[in-house]
């Protein structure tokens, strides 16, 4: 009746990503038999692709947060709700991939590439808008089929309100914190506020703190262990966009499976660059506003704009800042009522976090 | 304890479109109080204009279902989930609009173009894509919120099992229907097997019979009462489809509160269509693979078409097949294990349907 003293296989990150992958590749295999079109089981075959390249953080938070409220083992519910975040997830991302215009996720054509390919007979514009808007309804799909599969997980009636309540409240965050950052990508501020703002709940919230709280909710955590569990999650999931961040401007796709061009193209207001703007003197400000969110931003440019990133020191203080907040993550376990067995696995995710080991 | 004699309140259609209104109303309050932005606030409250003018035949629907299978009175659980059905169907049109580019809905600018209007300060190419991303996001939180009325709403477990299973179909359905209208618009056949089978998923399953079918699963309805809803369902949700084809190429704006060219530009793939292209002469059919699907289609070469869709009968014929279709749903009811009380109003619903006068 006491707690293992060892870490049992549930705590192998692999393990639960094999099991989770299992568990969709189930779900899917399913929807596949049922599908009457070659048309929709090529969509399921593309999603299943997609779905299969995830790192599946998500599901692995969702199993600490489990054990963390002392929670045992690893139950087919626990793993049916934490494979519905992974798909939940994949929504996000395919709607986000078609907002941002991206060409490349996971080191793959992202799905409206993808899908625009296979009308390129009809020329560019109607192939692109077909693969635009078929890549909507895969992933208002994979919106529905996140719902079913926590809804399916045969949960217990008071397992299935807490979920419910948190992952309704998780699904607005994470959306209206997308809807913000398209509002502040059309009226850019430079404003360090609504940047980490943005940051909170599309990134913090909605990628550590919440699949922690419905891992713990389902094993029936009291609110010392969700408080608990946002007190180590909020700092951790800033260091963790931060650290994307830097790479998306400095990185190279081999480590981050995107174009390494895509964010400076796009805008995208990160604190990063919010912060080389402030920092900048003159000359270096006309080539950031000349270059950033230029669509005709080349490598050349790239390294100009890295340059800046770097004489400015900016991307010394966004180091600073993830270090930081990857402290104030590790302090917030010290006095956290979790099992003993499981501050090694929340030391080790937020070190991975922070650094990208993930 | 014995059915009344008489139609109560329940069965007045008004009454059920204003309490699920309120119903919704008050849901959208509570968002709007906990929104912490401006913008988000701004969102919100454009989702209450789009919500606030739908005809609600779905919540009509499954109140009908209700009672069809024996369901008393209006109660709160039942007003909640036909909530969420009537907001579920407003993110398939926000969605539906973005990918048919449609300007109007309900006689109003669509979503896309109230969101483009707000950003017209950056050009027409800016504004339009930040207006469609937002469309994508506030469809997105729709189908978030109608899935929360729905878990929200009180049930049983049971209830819960048996709604959640039948919502789950029915989402799969449209989307997949939605995906498959989105190709054959890629690829015209001039299939009129495959044209009647988007309408099976897109319209008839989920507009009438799966609303019909939530209202009587509340109830508690044996397989006999979901088969009746079926037999009635089908053929009158072809029929609604037929007449909305009819009108979007022959009605007037007032009559649709759409744009009297947008299905024409678009090419929809219509029953109407097809008929029309199988018993055009060879001038006639040079006339509509020219004007049909054209983006610049103008009011004198809409009049054209117009004039082929008569001069071929295809208009008859598919008032042909509405009728066919309506009779055979009236027949369905002659056998159906339906309350006595329930005949009228399903009779009724059936030639407004048919005839749109909902």
């Amino acid at each position: 009746m006491t707690a293992p003293a060892t870490l049992t296989p549930a705590w192998d990150a692999d393990a639960v990503r094999q099991q989770v992958g299992a568990v969709i590749g189930e779900f899917l295999d399913r929807k596949q038999a049922l599908a009457a079109d070659a048309e929709i089981a090529h969509l399921i075959a593309l999603f299943r692709r997609f779905v299969t390249g995830g790192k599946k953080l998500r599901p692995l938070l969702c199993a600490v947060g489990w054990r963390a409220a002392g929670g045992q083992g690893t139950p087919s519910a626990l793993l049916r709700v934490a494979s519905g975040l992974e798909v939940f997830h994949s929504f996000c991302l395919i709607h986000d991939d078609v907002m941002d215009r991206s060409a490349l996720r996971r080191g793959q054509p992202t799905v409206h590439r993808s899908l625009a390919a296979r009308h390129r007979a009809l020329g560019p514009d109607d192939a692109h808008w077909l693969g635009t808007c078929g890549a909507v309804l895969l992933g208002d799909l994979a919106h529905v089929w996140s719902d079913e599969l926590l809804q399916t997980a045969g949960l217990t009636i008071g397992q299935l309100h807490r979920v419910t309540a948190l992952v309704t409240v998780m699904r607005d965050e994470v959306l209206y914190g997308q809807y913000l950052d398209l509002q502040s990508s059309a009226r850019p501020d430079d404003d360090l506020a609504t940047a980490l703002r943005v940051i909170l709940f599309k990134t913090a919230k909605y990628t550590i703190e919440r699949p922690l709280h419905v891992g713990a909710a389902l094993a029936g955590a009291p609110p010392a262990v969700l408080e608990a569990c946002t007190a180590y999650a909020l700092p951790l999931g800033q260091a963790f966009q931060l650290r994307d961040d830097l790479l998306g401007a400095l990185g190279s796709p081999e480590q981050t499976g995107k174009s390494a061009l895509d964010d400076l193209r796009e805008g995208k207001q990160t604190v990063l660059l919010i912060l080389a703007r402030h920092r900048a003197d003159p000359q270096q400000a006309d080539v950031l506003g000349e270059l950033v969110g230029n669509p005709a931003l080349d490598e050349g440019g790239a390294a100009l704009v890295r340059r800046i990133l770097r004489e400015t020191g900016a991307d010394r203080a966004v180091e600073d800042m993830i270090r930081e907040r990857y402290a104030r993550a590790l302090h917030a376990l010290e006095h956290a009522p979790f099992p003993a067995e499981t501050l090694p696995v929340l030391r080790k995710l937020a070190t991975d976090a922070a650094w990208r080991a993930l």
